[in-house]
């Protein structure tokens, strides 16, 4: 079995076993530059979203580029960042539940850095209660409703949950969480731009009434990769939270950029290694990569990297199958291909581990310690 | 956290974390005892789909009932199957590729139970060699190509692999795996035990072919859990490797048995717990378990149980969407459903442990060993 941690100099990808989650540590690196840059550039702090990697060693490259900290999508996912190292963590879906209220309080005590959001007033005061049994102040923001999921209602509903939480005593209002998942994937950049500054409106409108109010308000967090420099240019916008842009996928590729088509502001640095297992006759391979290696949520496969033609099926839980009848080069049994991912945040909660890849040489072994962090 | 391990009397159901991967153990041992009550009398051997359940423990409970050991799916499935205690484990796809030779006899060598499938001539010779360096004897089946998947084409082709393996002298041939992936799920049984007969009378006729020139095959190992009440009566089939009986899911609910347009030859003992965690308005309840919590291959979604009506849609990776206009009992904020799975293969590979319930008391943790085991 392989180890975890550095293994520079005595391993090579093509030592893995497949299937292998591979990460290209340049184009790992040069995301992670990019969207430091632009946010830097913009005044904007960065807050990379977590449930992409799952790994706090990816989530300290980012810090160690200047993100602020990390979003969690739940509060398990928060405690393997938090034992990662990670100091500062935005926990992005409400605390609703015995358990998840609970155990939130635990992880203050020890996180001072820890923000959660809040979308109904009983459970800001069941948070209230639990905080001030442990003797702790925490750190909340509403969550907002601007993509009709989570959220209270922007506007009066939303102010009226903010002066609550304000007279709580053992809840520090922090601002605001506007999260317009449903503009992320819209297709064509003024499309996009114009879904997103639609959604964003009455987050915006709803920072400036709680100011109006008296009820400071510094901070307002959303965007996501698709909307990264769109929100990004937004006047009262003050931090980003994408995800997506570390990895890159089909998914995103497909929904243009600002001046191409193509989506290609990022690189594609995550992909599956697979191996042809299998050649029944000449006009198929399989491969060992099926649906327990890919998320199958979007409408079109994985690709093969390098061999256009190739078109990839699924064949069941473990296999895949390779139609190669008008592949650009030939594909033999034992052949390693390497596969594109069509949506890689539900992808990597498949992969005990990154194998972070630099040429051919395995780098290191990053273990996705909040992997199945899902409570 | 939760530790692994019996906890009989101290945790109940609604004490669970959510999303939380729960089996019903009356369900699960009245399923594993109809099924071995069905080998029994029909007088073949059962060697239950470990890829289905991805756990040492439920492997165990079903050799307990009379299986005669178990598949696996993956060589690192295998693995991790061994080191819980099964001493008899077919693994159903390929070894192809140098790490998987190597090992292959490595785990050969600790586990004399072990089958292995071959498909090609050249992965013959390579399987051979590594075990005559190991100084080891491999049992080996011929994997027979009656799904369009992996395997050699029946007839001539696999009596000339059979012959090669015979004379390789670190090989032990076993006789034929015949596994018809396309016919488990054809709707209606009089449909699929067509399909069934068609694509295993190739097989059968080849284990008499093989015993006609003097081969022994005393094994022909085939059956889904659509199958296993139609190959489990042919004349020829040993040995039947069905997997999702254990479990049930709506993938296989609707494909409808013998007598009935609802499949319910088995009940479906694993659900999902989840807990509603936003309210935004009466209409629509957001949950907590979404993409990572369940596989999304099928094109239907999680049901409900026990409140008609209510219509779950995913919502992102995190989230999920139940609109509750027409449900049958109120939904609130902080209530905890229980949702009946499509596909539970590749759910189960998103969770690292089973909460095993009785009635409403939490008997067992069973932690999922051989989960993300795809090498």
């Amino acid at each position: 079995m392989l180890a975890s941690g550095d293994v520079r100099g005595n391993l090579l990808k093509e030592d893995l076993p497949t299937p292998a989650l591979c990460v290209d540590l340049d184009a790992l690196e040069g995301n992670i530059a990019t969207m430091a840059a632009y946010a830097r550039a913009q005044g904007r702090a960065l807050r990379p979203h977590g449930k992409s990697h799952k790994c706090s060693a990816i989530a300290r490259l980012t810090l160690a580029a200047g993100a602020v900290g990390a979003c969690s999508a739940k509060l398990s996912e928060a405690e393997a960042f938090a034992a990662g190292g990670v100091e500062s963590i935005l926990v992005t879906t409400p605390m609703v539940g015995r358990h998840r209220v609970e155990r939130a309080v635990r992880l203050a005590t020890r996180l001072p850095g820890l923000i959660l959001v809040v979308d109904h007033a009983q459970n800001a005061d069941d948070l209230n209660a639990a905080a001030a049994t442990a003797g702790v102040s925490l750190n909340v923001a509403i969550d907002l409703n601007v993509t009709n999921r989570t959220g209270v209602t922007p506007g009066p509903d939303a102010v009226a949950l903010a002066e609550h939480l304000t007279r709580l005593p053992h809840l520090s209002f922090q601002g605001i969480q506007a999260y317009a998942g449903h503009t992320a994937h819209v297709v064509g950049f003024a499309e996009r731009a114009a879904a997103s500054h639609q959604a964003m409106a009455p987050a915006i409108a709803t920072r400036r009434a709680l100011e109006a109010k008296g009820i400071p308000c510094p901070w307002l967090s959303g965007a996501s990769t698709g909307t990264y420099n769109i929100d990004g240019e937004m006047d009262g916008v003050t931090e980003l939270q994408p995800g997506s842009y570390l990895f890159m996928d089909l998914d995103y590729n497909r929904i243009g950029s600002r001046n191409s088509p193509l989506y290609d502001d990022f690189a594609n640095s995550l992909t599956v290694l697979s191996t042809v297992y299998s050649m029944p006759g000449r006009e198929q391979a399989i491969l060992d990569a099926g649906l327990k290696a890919f998320a199958t949520d979007t409408p079109y496969p994985p690709v093969v990297r390098g061999i256009p033609g190739a078109l990839y099926s699924f064949a069941g839980d473990e296999h895949a199958r390779l139609d190669v009848r008008r592949a650009s080069l030939p594909v033999s049994l034992g052949d390693r291909l390497e596969l594109v991912i069509p949506h890689c945040d539900p992808t990597v909660n498949l992969y005990d581990r990154f194998f972070a890849i630099r040429g051919e040489q395995v780098e290191a072994l990053w273990r996705i310690d909040a992997r199945g962090m899902s409570t």
